[in-house]
């Protein structure tokens, strides 16, 4: 079974980075990754921010927040 | 054929967070990690900079540095 796997981003030159080379390189057979673009989706915003994700690009792998190189602070996108 | 990845960290716990998460996340079908210890091993430290790495934990994806999160700074481990 797949867990499930978030990678927040922006749009950023940093976050496209990291989703081509980080979120691509995430195994699939063990995660499910869903990509969401926090400028186009703000409601999401809170979201992220309530799995500790200060800033994009973010990838949250089981609940925990792993904060890739820095692209934008989430305060920022609100 | 898989590609060449490393994970660079200092054995804190940032880093093992990251190490657990991220570096065990990665498709082995598609990347060869290697997890190299700067603090064990102090004379890559070098390799690590030369690949763009300016603090552990990172992760090295087809040469481009992925810093996740903030463990220590590599100046630090030298």
């Amino acid at each position: 079974m797949s867990n499930k796997a978030y990678f927040y981003h922006a749009g950023c030159p940093v976050c496209v980075a990291a989703e081509d080379n980080v979120a691509k390189a995430i195994d699939r057979n063990r995660y499910e990754v869903e990509v969401v673009h926090l400028g186009d989706n703000k409601a999401r915003v809170a979201e992220a921010e309530a799995a500790g994700v200060k800033s994009v690009p973010a990838l949250v792998l089981d609940g925990a927040p792993f904060h890739i190189n820095f692209g934008a602070s989430l305060a920022d996108l609100k």
